[in-house]
C-alpha cells in the first residue's frame, strides 16, 4: 500500500506548522514505499540543499525500514559503516542523519518523511517524528 | 525575486483543479528562478515516470527562459539542436517538450511550472499556461 | 501491492523456458511497482549491455504504466518524443524499446518484467509479453 | 573463465537457504569475473537499501580481488582508505563493508556473491563465507 497524495500533503502540513512555530525554514519532502517523490515543500528562505537532503532522508528512511538517524551512529569511527557520510546523487540519495522518518498506516510503512533546514539535525528529526505520529 | 512557496502552492493548487476537472492525474513541480525545487506534488495514479519529466520541464523552462516545449522544433530533423532529447538526470533534467512554462510576477520570472502526466504534452502546456497566467 | 521474489522468479522461469526454446541468450529483470529489483538472470552469452538495458526495460514499464515499447513510435521523426533514446543510467534508466512488460495480478500492476538480448526488441517483447501473460 | 548462471543460482540459492534458516531477509547478488551482474534476488521484506548494496559488495569483492570487509580496518582513521566510505552509485559501488566473497573454481576466481540485509554485516559475511565454500 502507497501513500497517497492527501496523506502526503497532510504529513506535509503538519511538519510545516510545526517548524513554523519554532521561526525554522524547512524543506520538507514525502516519498511512496517504493521510495519514489509524492509530495515536496521547501519553506522561504531553507536553503538549496535541504532539497535534496530532504528527499534523500525520506528515501533513506524507506531504504533502511527505520529513521534516517539510525545510520548516524554506525558512520562514527569504529561503527560499522565508519567513513559513510552523505553523498547527494539526486533524489536516491544516501542521508545518514536524523530528519527522516518512515510514515505507517495500521503498522505498515506507506511512506516516509524527510525534514532538512533546522540548525541541527535532531530538530529535523524533532519535526518529523512528531508530523508523522499525528 | 524568487517565487514563494506560498505562490508556488497557489500555481499547483490551480494546475490541479484543471488537471482533475479533465479527470487527468498528473505530477506538478515548481522550481525558482534558479531552476530549483520549490513544491511538489504527484496525483495518485501519475507513473513514475512524471516525477522527473515535471521537475525537468520547470528546470527546462527557466533554462532557457521559455516554454519547455519552444525545444520541441529545434530538436526535429533540420533544427539546431536535433538529436537532444529527454535526458532523465533527475531534478537537472532537460525535458525538450510541452509542459513547462515560466512564472512571471509584473514581467520578471520568479520560477517555472512542469506539469506531466495528460495524453499528450499539448495537455500538459494548457494546464501549466492557464495556472501560471492566474 | 507489490510482487514477492517467488512470483518474480516464476516470471523468469517463463521468459527463461521461451528464450532457450529459440536458443536465445537474454538478460531478465522484474522490478516491484516502485520500479526496485527483485530477481534478474543473465543467461550465458548474453552481451553485458543486456544488463542494464533489461533492468531499464522493466523499470520504463513501471514508471510510463505500460509497454516500454510504447514509447518507440513517439520517439520517431515528427512523434512528440522525437529524439529521445536510450539513456543507460544504471537501474534508472529509461529504455523507450519493446522487452519491458508490466506484471497485473487481478488487474493490479505488482511490478514489471525486462528482456534484454533477442535480435530485435521485438522478440525481447514477445518473450516478456508470453511470460507475463502465463 | 566467468561464472554460468547455473553456477550463479546454486550459489545464491546457497545463500538464501542459509538466510532463511535464521530468519533473515537479505538481497543476494552474484557478478562475473568483469564486475557485472549475473544473478539476484531479493527476499520479500528486505530494505530496498539491500539492492545497491549487495551488488555493490559482489563488486567490490572482484575489484579489490578478496572479501569487501577487508577494506573496513583500511577505511578507519590512521588507516590507508581513512574517509573512504559506501558511495551508492548503481550497480558499481564501492562497499568495504563485509559480505561481499569470492567466488573460485580450482583457484580462479570466476565471480562473486555479495549479501545485504542481515543484521550487521559480520553476518552477511558469514551467509556469503558458507554460501561460496560450498
Amino acid at each position: 500500500m502507497n501513500i497517497t497524495l492527501s496523506q502526503a500533503e497532510a504529513v506535509i502540513a503538519a511538519a510545516r506548522a510545526r517548524a513554523e512555530e519554532r521561526g525554522l525554514a524547512v524543506a520538507l519532502a514525502v516519498v511512496d514505499a517504493g521510495g519514489n517523490l509524492v509530495a515536496f515543500a521547501r519553506a522561504d528562505g531553507a536553503n538549496l540543499i535541504t532539497i535534496d537532503t530532504a528527499i534523500g532522508k525520506a528515501f533513506t528512511a524507506v531504504s533502511i525500514g527505520g529513521d534516517s538517524g539510525d545510520l548516524t551512529p554506525a558512520i562514527q569511527p569504529g561503527g560499522p559503516l565508519f567513513g559513510t557520510g552523505l553523498v547527494l546523487a539526486g533524489a536516491r540519495s544516501l542521508v545518514p542523519y536524523g530528519g527522516g522518518v518512515l510514515i505507517r498506516v495500521d503498522g505498515r510503512v506507506i511512506g516516509a518523511l524527510g525534514v532538512s533546514g533546522a540548525p541541527g539535525s535532531d530538530d529535523d528529526h524533532r519535526i518529523a517524528a512528531a508530523a508523522t505520529a499525528a
